[in-house]
């Protein structure tokens, strides 16, 4: 049974209730959005395509978790509060199964971020989805790029190179099944809204982790114009990489693999100890390097400079 | 020469200034905006595909303008200011000289609009064009689909199914060259945004004709619960669509013709006179029928029910 495109998103797509922000949601040429007074909107946009952003036979739940996921997380490095998404949806034919999965997978996370989808389009195409996700932030709270200053340390959350890790098992075929941790941090890795909103007023750069660890930090010194020394045995190395993978491949995870949406930050040095007392408790933070006034990334292990193969990911190299 | 993903989107996609409310534009996480006090958000997203809304060998002039005209007709037919914009850009190679056309395209209406582009997304994959609009309306003043009444009026502006007429004759190998006065339509229509904002408080219902007049009338009327009497004879045929096609051929193109982002509006009866009076001087506006209680649309002509064949566009029937 073939679906037209408008009952589509009339079934998929279309929910009431849920903000009363949103004046009028899906279903009219656009949608009308009351920003609280005072904030600043937030906006971002990312796009997935598949076989190259999700394997072709993803689950559907995942790629609904991930289109919604990666913006969430750009949100969450400016330290912003997600209020609403609009989707874009191209696919090639109406499978309901398929699309009753992904809004699943969408309307999890957005219901547990406090965020409505509130607009749409869906045309038949290759399998690609974008979202813009909208949310606000206190002005002057936004975390920025552009902000570190030498002698300011140098933070990343998490875990990062386990999404990289899964989807190189799923690649191999050598996964151990849907429920492989690695496999749900590659599927359903969930952005750090709360450390984002933590880091406001704390934290002097931020972003999160899309490319890689060392081409996303070389990013925010360029941003800040800066540079940095980055300590390669202060990475976090998650249990279950190194269980599952030798220390330099471990390394060339946490250093290149993106996609976990952890954060990367700076904060000033003699604001280090109040932040990792306060924020150590509810976050998983580790201090791996510090901001220099040279250009640049340079890799440290045991004192030494140490060359590191490959930078961040770039779709066009 | 291959350009990487961050210089492809610096090199054409960032451009300083324009409004002073971008706090932080291309180039960050995400962007910050500032909301005027006062002002309800008006968001639209819309995607184009390749080989599907844009021929393989169009000129990436004509992708930029349509990709942001489809979005900023979507703000016309709210009645919105346009203010910003957000794209994701997803190409199968870095080609500086599409890229440039494109920018062009995309700047030269975003300039005539008064619209700043403040975030993107490019990534390797089929070319799609996704963009996001953003905007403002008055609290109350936005335009709906839905507040049609029975007794009002029918109008559409200008002379849809040019755009239509001028595909077709692409698609056939008979236009005029890049100079025909249809192809023009059909690559760079305008989007009829100050009649958007000349309709707020005058209009009873409006919404863009995107998926072609008839389809979009029967939406409108769905939208507002009524339905709808169609005067064949008052359909705006143009001159030039009237010179080179029948006067059947010409009815279907006006009917079932889309993106030329021509306005399909309704207006209280007893309002009717002061608005032609005001809003002819400044924009072709045809009446073309009545609301009526009963559902559906009627086409008539002659004073006689008439069916016609065909409705809307859906991309998935």
């Amino acid at each position: 049974m073939a679906l037209g495109e408008f009952d589509l998103i009339e079934r998929y797509f279309t929910r009431r209730g849920g903000r009363g922000d949103v004046l009028l949601g899906v279903g009219d040429d656009a949608a009308l959005l009351q920003v609280p007074p005072g904030q600043v909107l937030v906006a971002a946009v990312d796009t997935l395509v598949e076989g190259r952003h999700f394997l072709p036979d993803a689950p559907p739940e995942s790629v609904g978790h991930q289109a919604l996921a990666v913006n969430l997380s750009d949100l969450a490095a400016m330290g912003a509060t997600p209020a609403w998404a609009l989707l874009s949806l191209s696919l090639p034919e109406a499978n309901e199964a398929w699309l009753g999965g992904f809004a699943a997978g969408l309307y999890a996370l957005a219901d547990r971020s406090g965020l409505a989808l509130v607009g749409g389009d869906t045309v038949r195409g290759p399998r690609v989805v974008t979202i813009t996700a909208l949310g606000f932030v206190e002005p002057g709270q936004a975390l920025r790029r552009s902000g570190a200053r030498p002698g300011d340390l140098v933070y990343v959350s998490g875990w990062p190179g386990e999404a990289a890790a899964g989807l190189e098992a799923l690649r191999r075929g050598d996964a151990l099944g849907p429920d492989d941790p690695l496999v749900r941090r590659c599927r359903f890795a969930e952005p750090r809204l709360a450390l984002g909103r933590d880091l406001r007023g704390r934290a002097s750069a931020a972003m999160d982790v899309s490319d890689g660890l060392l081409g996303d930090l070389r990013k925010l010194c360029t941003s800040s114009g800066v540079g940095a020394q980055l300590d390669l045995e202060c990475l976090p190395v998650s249990s279950e990489l190194a269980r599952r993978h030798a220390a330099a491949e471990c390394e060339r995870l946490v250093l290149c693999g993106g996609d976990d949406y952890e954060l990367l930050f700076t904060v000033p040095a003699e604001q280090a100890p109040a932040i990792d007392a306060e924020l150590s408790a509810r976050h998983a933070l580790r201090r791996i390097g510090r901001i220099e006034a040279a250009p640049g990334v340079r890799c440290v292990r045991g004192g030494l400079r140490v060359d590191v193969p490959g930078g961040g990911y770039d779709h066009f190299a």
